[in-house]
């Protein structure tokens, strides 16, 4: 699909430097743009780029617009970066939409189904199950009994959702994902270990996004609940009875251990573990492959394992790199200390 | 359903203080107890709890039996952790169970099904499998050649076993975990890296339960094996050849590689690692996130990465965030050995 | 079936001691080796065994033959290593081998179909999909719109390829692995995260072997690149436009984040996590566990989190375990200075 530089800029609100008519049908990267493409510079460290790239159009932030001609036409706006997200959603739109109910399918009688909705083929639908208007769900998925799917929600090939779990609004579910598999509990008997039955579920509120392959347990008792608009990445282990606050973003293969609590809008990076039963406040940011092991209050920024303080974390990092250097250090003044004993007859 | 505490009573063989004819329908964690619910008390820090509670009948460990009178009917029992895990399995049998074979499916004219058997829709069941009486294969997985399905199986949605694998009695398999997938062995050549094929198979012994989107790797001749009572998490990783002992309990996003054998009764918490071809005993815990790079005997406790015993490891950790200081008290012991030296016209 | 130690060392080239008609019908890992079963010795802390093998025939380099005579009949090679590789290839051929187009399926009229496929019922294949001579797409996958598949293409059950995505000739991906799902991309406003969407795609080059559970993201804009002949193992996650070169080895559990480019023929530990927006050289080798901050150039070995080099990394990890007997000979030191300074009255 064509788009003229007029037709973006106005779409952006953008000021246009250069030809209104030039037109483009894809997108590029800054560094790999190309006749024909769109695309944009919003940081100090590409503005440079504006001077040698071929993108057809450039959105760029007004403070980086060059005193010289350049051979692309430029859009000017304020924040390039959320312009240009304006013109990926926009794009966005265009993109394939499965629709219809798809067979063979198996979904029971006594499900509930909104309209305008897509069920793909090979997809189960168990008894007393509730989705809502304008809702997907993609093939391969399963849904157990009782589960309620809310309205616009997406939820892509091979997902599994698990007896009594809520679904909000606007949510996406990628592939793979299991929501609400047993917790993990287990009572150490003579025998071996005897199985904590898990009897309750998992609730997502609105507009949450799960990533690929994560595995969220249901509760052993009440809910496990992540708020809304909260973000996880793929292959995410969050356990029973956790509950995360709201737009909380997480990035891949962290764990969450079971009945934590975590507040909002924290940013916690991958491959970072938290303990079980702590509680974690607001705006934190934890660094890649930490590990926290108590609770947290509000503001700060972690890192290590067990976490500490970032700046610190890194301090000490500094000098246990240099550990083999104040060994010697240390040597050296045991050796002086033993010369000057000797000297001091001690 | 509604049970008194009459009825409860008798099943965990509790003796009741207040009111035997209180009825429930439901569960409730103790900070969140209210009417109808039945709660339990077993750890001292939640004692308290029992005077403010509004769950109508709380199980209490005898110990925490309170002096004064309390709004909720008790029943009294030695261990009530034990005695509520009784009730969480009462009320456990009365979930959904599906039942029967559902169509579309495919299974193979030379599988050998066993009777009492729910097998979803979806479900595609391969040449020469067995499957034993009263298991459970749900929606959308796909049984192999030659596998082995013994009895009171369950398979959750969205399982895959290959070829020739070997399931026993009571397994619980989540949702999206992956049995028996190649391991990873590649032979570098000048011209790329070449295939090691993976001829083995994995054995999971009697009531072994595996998590969501695990994955146990085939062994490359013989088996990668699991024993009997060993329960895994979600997101876990069993390398090939691995042999697992019995009873042990293995937290979330471990992985563990290939060739190693594990003894009985281990406790490894989530994120950790281990390495391949070493032996790990009996009975040792290991914390979250601790990488194990060489074997290790009986009933140790380990952290860290390479781990060590955990109790040296957090004292060393406690240097470790005070290194800063250390590294000045190194300076300031060399800047008055300096004067000194230079007092003493060294 | 049956193959007699001429048969095999005609297949690899080796020299028969013993006797060259007897027959073995399995293979065997050394230390387990049985009557009729064939077994080699590849490493000198294995060489020993050979004295004492129950296996009718080992293959053994030419270095570790022993000078008295065994009752194992043996096939000497220069190298038993490949050679037995030779063997598992051979053997690997006669596994069970599914073919043809099963029923139900749901296959797109605007697909395009090779021949000699293998499509696994309830697989799904949506419109302008194109799929290769000789490749197999097992039971319960799902190819999204537009994606083109090569030829002699392996795609386990349980896979999900979403729309756009480009798989190379002789790949193999594992069950449960999701090739393009989005990136992890979202901007905070004061409305909560707003989605970034991805329009980009995966493209895996010729003889890339993904494992089972694995998540590559599709780019933002542009295309997230695995290049000819890198294998992953399981549980792996590759973020939106990274860009892995040829011939890597990546285990288990690591986490690549978004934008970093990898070179050529590095070896990549378990659970390590590479940070975005980075450059990895070639010929790397990654211990296990380790997080890599910054870029890095060739032919290194590293270790730790944040890594460094893994001997220095190791070096210091002595002294970090060894730092309460540190701290104790500093504060000897401060004494010893104390009593001197007291001694010299300063």
């Amino acid at each position: 699909m064509n788009f003229t530089a007029s037709q973006i800029a106005q779409l952006i609100n953008g000021e246009i430097i250069g030809n209104p008519s030039v037109e483009v049908n894809a997108l590029s990267k800054i560094e790999e743009g190309k006749e024909g493409t769109i695309s944009f510079i919003a940081q100090e460290k590409f503005a440079e780029l504006v001077q040698h790239s071929h993108a057809s159009i450039i959105v760029i932030s007004r403070s980086f617009v060059p005193k010289n001609t350049v051979s692309s036409t430029l859009i000017v706006v304020d924040e390039a970066y959320m312009a240009f997200n304006k013109i990926l959603q926009f794009y966005a739109q265009f993109r394939y939409k499965k629709s219809g109910i798809e067979t063979p399918n198996f979904i029971s009688e006594k499900a509930t189904l909104g309209t305008e909705l897509y069920i793909g083929a090979f997809t189960y639908i168990s008894d007393n199950v509730t989705v809502g208007n304008q809702s997907s769900i993609y093939p391969n998925c399963y849904i157990g009994n009782n589960v309620t799917i809310g309205e616009n929600v997406m939820i892509e090939p091979n997902v599994v959702i698990y007896d009594d779990c809520v679904i909000g609004n606007n949510c996406i579910i990628h592939s793979g994902s299991i929501i609400g598999s047993d917790g993990f509990g287990f009572a150490p008997t003579s025998n071996g270990l005897e199985k904590v039955p898990q009897l309750g579920n998992v609730i997502l509120e609105n507009d949450v996004e799960i990533g690929s392959n994560c595995t969220i347990d249901r509760a052993t008792i009440g809910s496990t609940v992540v708020k809304q608009g909260t973000k996880l990445d793929n292959l995410i282990q969050i356990a029973h009875n956790v509950e995360i606050g709201e737009n909380n973003v997480i990035a891949a293969q962290t764990g969450i251990a079971g009945s934590t609590k975590i507040g909002n809008w924290n940013m916690i990076g991958g491959q970072v573990g938290i303990a079980g039963h702590i509680t974690i406040g607001n705006q934190i940011k934890i660094q890649g492959q930490s590990g926290i092991n108590k609770s947290v209050s509000d503001n700060e920024t972690l890192f290590g394992s067990p976490a500490i303080d970032a700046v610190a974390y890194r301090k000490s990092y500094v000098h246990y790199k240099n550990l083999p250097n104040l060994v010697k250090r240390i040597e050296e003044l045991e050796k002086l200390i033993h010369v000057q004993n000797s000297n001091n007859g001690i």
